[in-house]
């Protein structure tokens, strides 16, 4: 016994979507079409114009619908200090809390040699043309602080210094507003050996 | 600062999902246009065929594309049981667990009136001319053993009553496998109440 057609065909599309297994995707369905039959169309027209129209920036494979985002056409970013992150939502984070005003590179993902991802795929080929061009002096590395992203950063690092440009990575430790009892054991202990004189 | 435009209209039209809020729909955007465009575009096209190909049975109210879903058009039913499931999931649920081989009719959901679902919305008039026509003999309830699945159930019993048609409720108790020690309160009390006399 089994759906019909369209329902099973439309169940099976939606588990492309990370996180979403058979049941939710059963669940997402029936909510869809019992109780918002337009939001599902507006869903499907969304997915179909990002889809044909959302590229990547040529510059820093930020997502973007023109060929250069909105970061990289505008005038007066500090072209000497290139951030690099993994997603365009670390861009979003950093622009929203930090003053920073240079430029970013996105890298789209971080090295997992597993997953089939190596330099190639994180467009590092492009970025070594980037730093080639002798304009960026600083390249600040905010990988995310795992196990794969730690592998990227120092990749990252190794690149910079063959160019002769100087990398340096976020800080990592204890988090503001945080209580040392509740932080893990890991992030602590950078924290204590990271520590740095007061002035 | 924000994401490109069709970027933003994405991330807003994957929130109609249950479940899904401004984190999640970002993550799914971002894995959708990074790792798997064209599940993307499945997606599309399956939902848009969704909406405009998938309505009610108009017999039992499940989703079908067809005037009469398969359940409703296949012969050799027994015409005198109708059983009463709260989602179309259910009635996949019973037909692969149960050999029952009688009727469905699938409320879309429950009573609750805070959310404007009374009994018109689930097709309770519908149900009642069913029964009226004096076919069905036993009115098999299985909405969910919840506060509004058992208000729900009181209707329909109702319902059934004055119709002169007899209304049962699939048993609620211990399930098979668990074990007391772990089985909440609730559930206890009443498969205790509701015990049986053994044969």
């Amino acid at each position: 016994m089994s759906f019909s057609p369209l329902l099973v065909q439309l169940i099976d599309a939606l588990r492309c979507m990370p996180g979403v297994g058979r049941k939710s995707a059963q669940r997402i369905a029936f909510h869809l079409l019992e109780r918002d039959r337009d939001g599902a169309s507006h869903l499907s027209a969304a997915l179909s114009q990002a889809v044909q129209g959302i590229g990547h920036c040529k510059r820093c494979r930020m997502l973007s619908e023109h060929e250069l985002c909105s970061i990289c056409s505008a005038s007066g970013r500090d072209e000497t200090l290139l951030c690099i992150v993994e997603s365009p939502a670390d861009v979003m984070a950093i622009e929203d809390a930090t003053g920073f005003r240079g430029n970013y590179f996105v890298l789209m993902g971080h090295l997992s040699p597993l997953d089939g991802i190596g330099p190639e795929e994180l467009g590092l080929s492009q970025l070594d043309d980037w730093l080639g061009q002798g304009e960026v002096t600083e390249l600040i590395i905010a990988t995310n602080p795992t196990v794969e992203g730690d592998a990227t950063a120092h990749y990252l690092a190794d690149l910079a210094t063959q160019r002769g440009v100087k990398a340096s990575r976020i800080a990592h430790g204890v988090p503001l507003g945080g209580e040392l009892e509740y932080v893990d054991g890991g992030t602590l202990s950078h924290a204590f050996y990271g520590r740095r004189t007061v002035d």
